[in-house]
């Protein structure tokens, strides 16, 4: 990832200094930017050197492990920079640890961001979106290359914007890639109803997934998805995707971003889903054993109509992602006035037109929604959304239904469905919860017709009544 | 809490001296002691006469706010208490924080208990369900009056063990906390389901939850949710339970189970979804808001047989709370596994039977599982739990698809049939996840066929087929 941003930043015109503790990879680097067009970069092998090569303030640039590996490499190099140098951790770190450090930085003279690069090896080469926070001093320092490295999306510009203050770059990279899991559960979720109810195989999945790249769900995930449905298998008969175990590795940030959910009091039930499916994938040998307990044939057996359940899982699909757009961005909204940063809604959604493995169409309507509102209570309440989820709701109720009649698990999208359903009503049975909470514990509760807070002795009453 | 579980204590024969900062409330606990049958309550008004006047080795049982109090309290006590006195942290408190005060104590030669201790105000004078952990020498002094001051349950003694080492009482209450709230949230969905869908009175519901307490529902929180719709409003007309707002609030340990879980890569869906209920429960203007734009009549408008939703919603209560156990306990099992703890996952379920909020006949057969297989993957796939499980699903998903068309959400639910259906399932859609991050971020993938990990050049592929 470092070579690849190296060699981006280097194509751009910016003569650019590499270091690495593992000297091949230095010399490798500065072999692949001769071969790549004679480009500036210019390889050291101690971070003395390395230090002193660079134009004063200097920018460094780590791409490394997060946590320790981070602490090692700063004690490397700050021994080396001077009072104004900058430091800047491109990797997905934990947004406290970026606090820590800017402090720590700041008590020696040296500024530090933490940015968020998304898009893999690819999008570092060729373009990431970068999600940089902390120093704004420092983030301008560099503003004129990210502004050039950065994924270029014509209708919006670079993929780049100064996030905001301390650990708000790393916190938002976190969401991004909790939004990523959540997309790409939904879009399992979308195969298995296609493949499981209706049958469809991998050469009609890949028609499907093009054309649906063509509308709304226009995106990179899906347009993926397309490809991986045409790979054969070059180790056997048939297509590659059927190959794979159905076993999904995680990184980290998926998991945080459940745990800061919590903490922050957002529902992300859609995020959630997509975490736990993750979990219940690695169970595979559990999940081989159940199966033969739980045997039996769980399709109705009904008839489908394809052309049907291919625009109805469409339909589902996108509706849930609305859903699970709106459970990341308000986790950034309740951390952004938790910690004062001031997140600009809009302005990320932008930043993720492009680059990054989340790039969609559907990114476009989002900064919309909070063009018009920067308050948006929810994304559901957007009035283009909250359209096109009425337009849509029918079908979503369907293929939910559809899946738990067939025995098809759709967690993601049923978690979805049902947090709509949550949030669209006014009046939902928590008032019994709260009672069970006043009448075994005292919590008191709160009436709808009256302001105050009130205890009843429930249990007192009932003996009472029950001895009337 | 304090005062109930020192006049229990008091009751059972064992004289007790009893302290707080408050002297109010140290005078109203000897007050009570006199009124409630002249026990044994001796009440002091400075840490030091009240440390002296303990039979040593010392033991000291605190009830305060965890966190920070209990720190200031263990400063107190300890500047008076001897090499080989005990304290006892009877709070909710976060397991890590147990463990540290454990080590500072040991080190100045005191012993420590951190204690979960479940059942409310009337538990904690009449009989809790008690969870120690920590130091087996301590829980050995004062076995005897932990044995009698437990809640008793005839066919399987009193609520208490020696839960194990380190912090895992705690949480081990922290997870029973969690099922608690996932107990309540399924309930609240069967009252939802059963008002809004099956048009059922307070009286009818009344019945029907009282029904349910006959059976294998049979527990604390049903037979409480019974009493609840039977109670009317002293202010005004009709029923109380209509008149609560309908918003829960927490305190914490619900919140950790999930982050917990999430930590240990254990699903935890139907904990989660109790969770979310409540943080949307909070959202009550907002949910009035988005009731006005999502407007409209979701009733499917068919017609319901009352007998068969009752009887269909009892099913699904009943299979979606097996889901949610067996989530608590895999957390339990997967802590347990990380920190050596050695739980006896069949021991938790016996102390769970009586004394705390979640008692119910149903833990007696979660002890039996676990009984017949110690080593249990999960609940779901004991013998007898499959089998019910097969008997009731079909039940669980016409509820939850009726409530799906009528617009009602039922997350629990939902979530736990999601779960089931995930569990069971031989062949996940987990490989198209698996094959995406492959083709975006090289993470690799196994396959189905041969050992190995492998890496395909996806894209390169997908572009050379689609040039042919």
């Amino acid at each position: 990832m470092g070579q690849n941003l190296a060699l981006n930043i280097a194509e751009k015109g910016f003569p650019i200094s590499v270091y690495n503790r593992t000297t091949s990879k230095v010399d490798e680097t500065v072999q692949r930017a001769k071969v790549e067009g004679n480009l500036p970069v210019y390889g050291f092998h101690d971070p003395a050197s390395f230090v002193n090569s660079i134009q004063k303030p200097r920018v460094v640039i780590m791409l490394v492990k997060a946590g320790a590996p981070v602490d090692q490499t700063i004690a490397t190099l700050a021994a080396h920079l001077e009072q104004g140098d900058c430091i800047i951790d491109g990797g997905n770190e934990w947004y406290e640890n970026t606090e820590r450090r800017e402090k720590a930085m700041e008590e020696r003279g040296l500024l530090y961001l933490g940015m968020g690069v998304s898009g893999g090896e690819e999008g570092a080469r060729n373009g990431p979106s970068l999600m940089p926070g902390g120093s704004f001093e420092a983030y301008k320092y560099i503003e004129d290359i990210l502004l050039k490295v950065a994924a270029q999306v014509p209708d919006s510009g670079p993929c780049v914007t100064y996030v905001g203050k301390g650990g708000s770059g790393n916190f938002v990279k976190m969401v991004h890639n909790g939004i990523e899991y959540g997309d790409m559960q939904l879009i399992a979720e979308a195969y298995d109803v296609l493949k499981s109810v209706g049958k469809l195989t991998n050469s009609e999945l890949q028609q499907v997934f093009s054309e649906w790249n063509k509308g709304e769900l226009l995106s990179f995930l899906i347009e993926i998805t397309a490809d991986i449905f045409g790979i054969k298998d070059e180790q056997g008969e048939g297509y590659l995707v059927d190959k794979v175990l159905d076993k999904t590795g995680m990184k980290g940030t998926g998991k945080w971003t459940v745990q800061q959910a919590a903490e922050l009091s957002v529902a992300a039930p859609t995020i959630e889903a997509s975490l736990d499916s993750r979990f219940l994938s690695g169970l595979k040998d559990e999940r081989v054993e159940a199966s033969k307990i739980f045997q039996g044939d769980y399709s109705t057996g009904l008839p489908v109509d394809k052309a049907q359940l291919i625009e109805d899982v469409r339909q589902a699909l996108y509706a849930s992602k609305i859903c699970s757009y709106a459970q990341g961005m308000n986790i950034i909204k309740a951390k952004s006035a938790e910690k004062g940063w001031g997140l600009n809604l809009g302005e990320l959604a932008r930043i993720w037109k492009g680059g990054c493995i989340i790039r969609a169409i559907f990114l476009d309507r989002i900064k919309k929604a909070y063009d018009r509102n920067a308050d948006l209570a929810n994304l559901l309440v957007d009035p283009e959304f909250a359209q096109e989820i009425m337009d849509r709701q029918a079908a979503w109720r369907r293929v939910v239904c559809l899946a738990i009649n067939n025995g098809v698990s759709t967690p993601g999208m049923s978690a979805s469905l049902a947090y709509f359903d949550s949030y669209r009503r006014d009046r939902l049975p928590a008032n019994l919860v709260q009672a069970q909470r006043d009448y075994f514990g005292a919590h008191t509760y709160e009436r709808v017709d009256m302001p105050g807070s009130f205890h009843t002795e429930w249990f007192k009453i009932a003996r009472s009544n029950s001895n009337n």
